[in-house]
C-alpha cells in the first residue's frame, strides 16, 4: 500500500505533506518517525515529507525535545479514545499531557488534533455532535498553552469554524476537500464516501465554504487522504464470509491523494473561491507550519482548465475507479479488492488538471 | 424473495401485516391489491395482510370507494418523492389530494405518511432533519380532515413523538423495533443498519423509548421489516463490477419479520418496558386499525424467556446471520448474495422467544 501511495502526493500535485501517525501499530517515539520518514522518501524522493508522533502515555518531554532535533518530526497529533481508525490506544482527557505540551510550546513542534469526543449513547453524544462537544478542549488548551501552535484538524461543523475564529494566531484549522463538498445525504448508505468525522449538515457545508471564501490564513487544506483497500470500505460476504460481514463496519476514509490538487480547484471553482486557491492549498498552511518557499525549494505548479482549447485532456482529467499497484493488476476482482483503492469522486470528471 | 418471507410473519408471531405498497411497480389500484393479496394469502394462508395502496395522481375518489369495497384494502400509504426505497413515484404536496383524503375519511381507509420532505442541499435539508421539517405537513393534513385516520410511520425523533402527541385521537404513530435501539452512530459504516428515515441522535431514541414506556395508545409497532438482498445491502466490486459499486449506494431497509416479536419483547425489556409489550406489539394498533380480535380470530402468542429452566432454547433464539429459502441453499456463496436477506442483530442472542 505504502509504494502504491506515497508516490501520490506529487501525482496530486502536491511537494510537501504532513504524515499522520495512525498507523498499526501508531508511530510514538521520535526512532520510529525517522524510520518511517526514510522509507517515505525513498519511495518518493522529491516529496518532503514532515512526520508527526502519536499522543500517548509513552510520549514525554524529553521525547519531544528528541523529536525537535531529529529535524523530521514536526509535530504531535491526538486522537480521541476509539473514535477514529486506528485510534484505540488514543487520549480522553489532556491535563496529563500538560508536560509535553508545554516541551511542544518550548521546542516549536504542532499539536494536531483530531477534535471528537467519544461516542456515548448514554451521554447523548453520537457521531453529529462529537465534534461541537469537543470544541471546549480546544479553548481549554488553547488559554492554557495560547504559545503553542494547534491545529484543529479536519473540521466539518459550522461551530468549529466559529470556534477556531474566536481564538489568536496560534490557532488553524484544516479542512478537507470532501468535506467541501459532502454532506450527510452523500455517506448515508454510500460507505466510500465514510469519512471520521463525518460529513454533516448542508449548513455545516455552507459554513466551510464560507471561510475558505473568505480567504481567511489560519483555515486551509489537510486531506485527511485515507488509502484504505476497497475490501474494508466494502466488505462482501464472498470475501470476509457472512459472519464477519454482519459484525463489522466498513472502513472510515476517503483518499485523495493522487488527485488533490485538481480536486481542491475543481471544488473551489464550484463555489466562487477559485481565486483563493493558493492561500487554501499552499501559502496559508506553509505560513502556519513555518515553510518559507525559498527556503524549502518548492516549485509552482500550474493548473489547466479541461477541454480548454487543449487536446486529448479530457480523459486525463477522469478520476480514475480505482489505483492498484502494476503488480497487483493480473489479480483476479476478489482479491484485487484486498489491494486496490478507490479515490473520491471515482469516475467523475474534473474540471481542471496540473498542466505537465 | 416473496416465497421465502411471506411465511416469516408467522414465525415472528405476527398475525396480522399491514402491506406497503412500494414495490416495482408500486400497488397504485385495487386491482393490483386483491392480486398481490391473493399471492401473499396463498404463501402464508394463516396470516391476514391488510393492503394498502400507493398515493399517486393516479388514485381518485371512486378508486378509494372500489378499494374500500375490496374488503381488503386498509389505507393508502404516502411517499415524499425520493424520500424511501422505490418511491421515485411519490409526492410533494398534498393539495392536489384533498378529493381523495376525502374519500377516504367517507369510507374509512388509514392515510399512512412516510413522513420526511425530500433531501434539497441547496435549501439544507438532508435526511437527519427530513422528518422535523415533515410534520407541518402533519398538523395541517391533521387540521384539513380531522376524521381521517393518519399515521406517521416509522417515528425516529423527538419532535415527531411531540408531534404526534398534540394531534387528537385520529392520528397514531409506528415506532420500529429497529428505531428503539439504533442511533446514527449504529449505521454509520455499516450498511446493514442503515434505514430510512435513517436513526438519529440518542436523545431522539430516549423519546422514541419514553413514548413506548409511558403506554401511549397511539404510538404503536409498524415494523417497516424490508428485505433486501444481500449483495443490495453491501455491493461488492466482485458481484456488480467497479464502475457500478462506485456510483451507487447501499439498499435502505432493516429486515425484522422472523424474529419480530421476540426483538420487541428484548427490546422493551432492555429498557423498562416489558409490561407495555401486548400495547405496542397488538392491542393498540388493532384498536387504532378497529380490528377487534373476537372479529378477526386472533389467538394470543406465549413468549418464555431463553434459558429460563428449559433446555436446548438458547439456539432457538440466536438470530441466523442471513435467511435463504431452501431452494437456494446449495448456491455459491457469491450468487447466495443475491437472494439471502441478513436480519436485523444477525448473529445475536434474544433473550426471549416464542413458546412452541
Amino acid at each position: 500500500m505504502c509504494s502504491l501511495i506515497a508516490p501520490h502526493v506529487q501525482q496530486g500535485g502536491i511537494q510537501t505533506a504532513y504524515v499522520m501517525p495512525n498507523l498499526v501499530p501508531p508511530i510514538s517515539n521520535t526512532d520510529q518517525a525517522v524510520e518511517y520518514h526514510a522509507s517515505l522518501s525513498k519511495l518518493a524522493p522529491t516529496t518532503k515529507f514532515l512526520m508527526s508522533l502519536y499522543l500517548s502515555p509513552t510520549l514525554t518531554p524529553d521525547e519531544i525535545r528528541k523529536a525537535k532535533a531529529s529535524g523530521v518530526v514536526w509535530g504531535v497529533k491526538s486522537y480521541p479514545r476509539g473514535v477514529t481508525t486506528n485510534s484505540a490506544s488514543g487520549v480522553e482527557s489532556y491535563d496529563v499531557y500538560y508536560p509535553v505540551f508545554q516541551a511542544m510550546e518550548e521546542a516549536g513542534l504542532v499539536l494536531n488534533l483530531h477534535g471528537e469526543v467519544p461516542s456515548d449513547t448514554d451521554k447523548g453524544i453520537c457521531v453529529l455532535n462529537a465534534e461541537a462537544l469537543f470544541l471546549e478542549h480546544l479553548h481549554k488548551l488553547h488559554a492554557a498553552f495560547p504559545k503553542l501552535r494547534i491545529i484543529l484538524e479536519h473540521a466539518t461543523t459550522r461551530a468549529a469554524v466559529k470556534a477556531v475564529k474566536e481564538c489568536g494566531d496560534t490557532v488553524g484549522c484544516t479542512i478537507t476537500p470532501h468535506h467541501l463538498q459532502l454532506t450527510v445525504d452523500d455517506w448515508a448508505g454510500k460507505p466510500l464516501n465514510f469519512c471520521k468525522p463525518v460529513a454533516k449538515y448542508p449548513d455545516d457545508r455552507a459554513a466551510l465554504r464560507a471561510i475558505i471564501k473568505e480567504g481567511h490564513p489560519r483555515f486551509f487544506l489537510g486531506s485527511d487522504s485515507a488509502p484504505h483497500p476497497l475490501a474494508s470500505k466494502l466488505p462482501s460476504a464472498a470475501t470476509h464470509g457472512l459472519e464477519t460481514v454482519t459484525s463489522c463496519g466498513c472502513a472510515a476514509g476517503v483518499y485523495t491523494s493522487a488527485i488533490l490538487l485538481p480536486l481542491c480547484t475543481h471544488l473551489l471553482e464550484s463555489f466562487g473561491a477559485l481565486d483563493k486557491l493558493e492561500g487554501y492549498v499552499s501559502t496559508f498552511g506553509r505560513t502556519f507550519y513555518r515553510l518559507s518557499e525559498a527556503q524549502e525549494g518548492i516549485s509552482s505548479v500550474t493548473l489547466r482548465r479541461v477541454g480548454a482549447g487543449s487536446e486529448g485532456t479530457t480523459e486525463a482529467a477522469r478520476v480514475p475507479f480505482a489505483y492498484i499497484h502494476p503488480e497487483h493488476e493480473a489479480m483476479p476482482e476478489g482479491a484485487k479488492d484486498r489491494i486496490q483503492v478507490v479515490p473520491f469522486m471515482a469516475g467523475a470528471t474534473l474540471n481542471w488538471e496540473i498542466a505537465p
